[in-house]
């Protein structure tokens, strides 16, 4: 068995650092590194102070004047503490963590809070501990909310099904700061046992619990809200977000690549009264969002454009969400904090030039240092790249002789029209087959049902980005594309394919889980983008992602119609129809 | 071996709690409790709110309109959050515990942060459990900071000496939230390994680490802050605070018996940007003060009547103190929140008509409820009533033939003066002989002085609260009455004691631990005030305290001279002279 260290080997191990800082601030050492005359926020006085910045033991150690082994002079730069992303889920990015890391950092973000929803869906506990070791000592900070809610729905097949012990056995984890997002708010209100013993644990645990409950006001909110669940992040507008705020709710702004809450919830940012409860989210970030936009920099950049003061702004984008997650050392330029910086050329575009974790400089001026790749146990690899259980299909596993219903799209938004009964394909009128085929336990279900609205003309579209469960999502105008599109993803071990007659005509293989890609963000992006071209050049009206979209068809708790691996069914009434 | 309850069984008796929540809060079942039309302190949108507070299992479950088995009108009063003592040493109330909670329920207080250091210098760690012994389940949630500097100094003569591993001992008990002030400034600048390693073992446990280092600056407090200390209770001006704060220290403002810093620390309150890190505490309470301006309520009524912020000062008063301990269920009236409430008659005298602890009025119109006494085990109850070792003294133990230094009273003040060498008692000159008996270990140790400026003119006074050792300190005109005094503190277990002639004038007891009273605070208070009567009588001037003042004579830590079991010290150079 490995050594493992004694209590009294612990406390004398971080001692001697302890010794190390108080000699360097004290000005009796030098410093590991001193940002010379830099102008920094302080999020505390809500001011910029002009200093030195000492750092030893990667975190800061002083401001005021020092000297260090390596000194870098900030005249005419601005200093942040390096910023903070309160929720999103790292998968939907579609590249691995150490992917994700490269792509963020160029932005200021050291922290990101993480629930690993989806690939928990896939691989149930062996997919946190997949992203827990995927993102060790990763250059920027993955912090980890246990999803809540797998499966979303008992309607769904997912790869798994967590109860209150699976997320239990988390919360020793050092960076697992709590249950993430508790959609399933009718199982609370409802106070189902299994639900609610979630909660129960995590409190038990002293950790945080986040909500997601769009819209619930009076005693429901009450409810949801006194059986321990401390944030929101699908507030939608001001009304919803004072509501949250007024019974104790911390608001996490979502500004992602789906859902834009930002302008809606401004009021609450230009307030001196609430903007201390408010933080930075995003909740998803697509590639071409993060390699365009950027990720809380450009949120930053946002607020303030919309006429938020440029301090607060920084306070909300770092110190808030810190103090939320209890993660007290960070968020913040003083000493005793990580030594966590993202510097900016100014408080307006915030465009980030430089950025250190740690004390440890992790980008500069459009590269960002190279850093070993996590260790993940073999184990976890082999299981994360073989998610795929099923047969090979063939044109006859999609046939249909009976009427099944009609999913009708809705432009621009996540729900759906109940659009009637349909027997077959027809092409004129815009109603394609759809499958879903259950992927993780070879259950052989494959539901069948009609979508109206996407605009193919031949060929079939597949991906194994479907939300909750990630089964495989098939669109197509002929069943023998069909079955190719299915093969081909799980040949692939999950992603994105384009097909006809026979032929891929793009894909964009996503082999850990069926829903990252082991290559670069651009060269992810490049080939989404160029499967989208294939999808448009197959009649896929323009107006359309054409996978995101296709990724909510069988989420069972969105209205109006969906379909699941058993068939189409109605989520109003929770029948198949 | 008592039953021990399994993770499960603990995780399924909380969930019963939570379910019923629900089911109140959902408005299905009655609350236990419902506050009727209720104007309550909104902590988070910082306004006065109107409606229904309904509780269930202690907590607060629900704002809106609900129904209760008891309800209660609260039209025309205003519902606050239970006010927090962010710092206190409970032994300076010199009555137990219990008395204590009894003294201050009524003034709306509900949580207190002590720091037992006072009762961990005579027993040691034992000192600690009798606390925690004395305070379970009060109607006051009393929570603990452990002591950090027991002794206060390696010139003092205390019953115990902590390390690292002592207080480390602690940091699992459910009560105890850090690491007490860190008073030993110069051994964390000094980088000293004892000192330094109380600091990482409370970190290491994720704890509090308050501090206390009144006027430190620059580099130094850098290395203090960098040390990880987290707070201040000594700014007795806006820069000192303003120093610490913009350093990311929260800031305790205190007023209590012995430093008074409200008033000039007031610009923090008023500054909408300040004053989210700072709360309220007194530090000293002493029954007269307890009994006649009362507690955190008084601090708000000063405050408020300076020109604060009604509202603000509540948060200061609740909330700022609950998150900076990590009480996060507290300091607000909100779901999910505890049912701690003192309810006023206005948000400018703060007259505290009725208190609610977990939903149980604890206090009405001029009543404590009754409540029953924490059992204390036998060990410890014999322990604390059981603190004197030393041997029965004579005249002859005071005498002295030797010049010894004379230390200096000054007006008004904490510090003394130097006033050179006497050699005997020399009344017309106001110069007494004073004596520090050591009692905790029976080393016969008796350190004689001479003290100029206390006036008395015949007989002696005695006490064993003698900070920070609390040895029997004892002035007096006559050897023989100085014996007879000292012994009769050793008979009565400790306390204050004034004699003249082998006969006593009056007296205090105070048996646990030698300083604090099992009697009630109104009974600990005639006795005390006849007992200053009585050395006023005798001929101490009326502008001095006579026992408090007395009481630091022998803290080796602040200048000039103090008189230790070894004798005269200089505190400037830490030489006996």
């Amino acid at each position: 068995m490995a050594y493992t260290e004694s209590w009294s080997g612990k406390i004398n191990r971080k001692l001697i650092k302890k010794l190390h800082i108080i000699d360097v601030a004290a000005g009796r050492e030098k410093a590991d590194l001193v940002l010379k005359n830099a102008t920094f926020v302080n999020v505390f006085s809500g001011e910029l102070d002009t200093c030195d910045i000492a750092v030893a033991e990667g975190l800061i150690v002083g401001l005021g004047t020092y000297q260090g082994r390596e000194e870098v002079d900030m005249t005419g730069k601005i200093v942040c503490p390096g910023f903070i992303d309160a929720h999103i889920h790292l998968e939907s990015s579609l590249v691995s963590p150490a992917e994700f890391a490269r792509a963020v950092i160029p932005h200021g973000t050291t922290t990101v809070i993480t629930d690993p929803h989806e690939i928990t869906n896939v691989m149930g506990t062996d997919g946190i501990d997949y992203m827990i070791a995927a993102t060790e000592e990763l250059p920027v900070d993955v912090r980890f909310m246990i999803p809540s809610c797998v499966p979303a729905s008992p309607m769904d097949e997912s790869g798994s099904n967590l109860d209150y012990r699976d997320i239990d056995s988390f919360f020793e984890h050092p960076r697992v700061q709590g249950l993430a997002e508790m959609m399933n708010f009718p199982g609370i209100l409802s106070a189902d046992s299994a639900t609610v013993a979630k909660i129960v644990a995590s409190q038990a645990h002293h950790k945080k619990i986040d909500g997601h409950a769009p819209g619930l006001r009076g005693n429901d909110l009450n409810a949801y809200i006194a059986a321990g669940v401390y944030s929101d992040h699908e507030c939608a507008d001001v009304e919803d977000a004072m509501a949250k705020l007024k019974l104790g709710q911390f608001i996490m702004i979502r500004e992602g690549t789906a859902a834009k809450n930002l302008e809606a919830l401004m009021p609450l940012i230009r307030s001196e009264k609430y903007f201390d409860r408010c933080m930075f989210c995003t909740d998803d970030k697509h590639p071409s969002d993060l390699l365009e936009k950027g990720h809380i920099d450009y949120i930053c950049r946002e607020a303030v454009a919309m006429g938020a003061d440029p301090i607060r702004t920084v306070q909300v984008a770092c110190l808030h969400a810190a103090r939320y997650f209890l993660l007290n050392n960070r968020g913040a330029i003083a000493p005793g904090y990580l030594a966590d910086f993202a510097v900016v050329e100014d408080l307006k575009d915030f465009h980030v030039v430089t950025v250190y974790k740690k004390g440890r400089r992790v980008y500069h001026d459009g590269t960002v240092e190279p850093f070993p790749l996590p260790q993940i146990p073999e184990h976890l690899e082999k299981r994360a790249h073989d998610t795929f259980h099923l047969p090979v299909l063939s044109a006859a596993d999609f046939a249909n002789s009976r009427p099944r219903g009609v999913i009708g799209m809705v432009s621009g938004q996540i729900i759906t029209s109940d659009e009637g009964y349909a027997g077959g394909v027809d092409i004129q009128g815009d109603i394609l087959k759809m499958a879903v085929i259950e992927r993780h336990k070879n259950t052989r279900h494959i539901g069948i049902g009609y979508l109206k609205g996407y605009g193919l003309k031949s060929g079939a579209v597949a991906t194994s980005v479907a939300h909750d469960s990630h089964n495989i999502i098939c669109v197509g105008a002929e069943d023998a594309d069909m079955a190719f599109a299915a093969n081909r993803i799980a040949q692939n071990h999950g992603g994105i394919v384009v097909v006809r007659d026979g032929q891929v005509l793009a894909e964009l293989p996503l082999e850990i889980a069926g829903l990252m890609s082991e290559k670069p963000l651009r060269e992810v992006n490049d080939l989404l983008e160029n499967a989208k071209l294939a999808a448009y050049s197959l009649g896929v009206g323009k107006d359309i992602d054409p996978f995101m979209t296709l990724s909510f068809m069988s989420l069972p708790v969105i209205p109006t119609l969906r379909l699941t691996t058993r068939g189409v069914i109605d989520v109003n009434t929770q029948q198949y129809i």
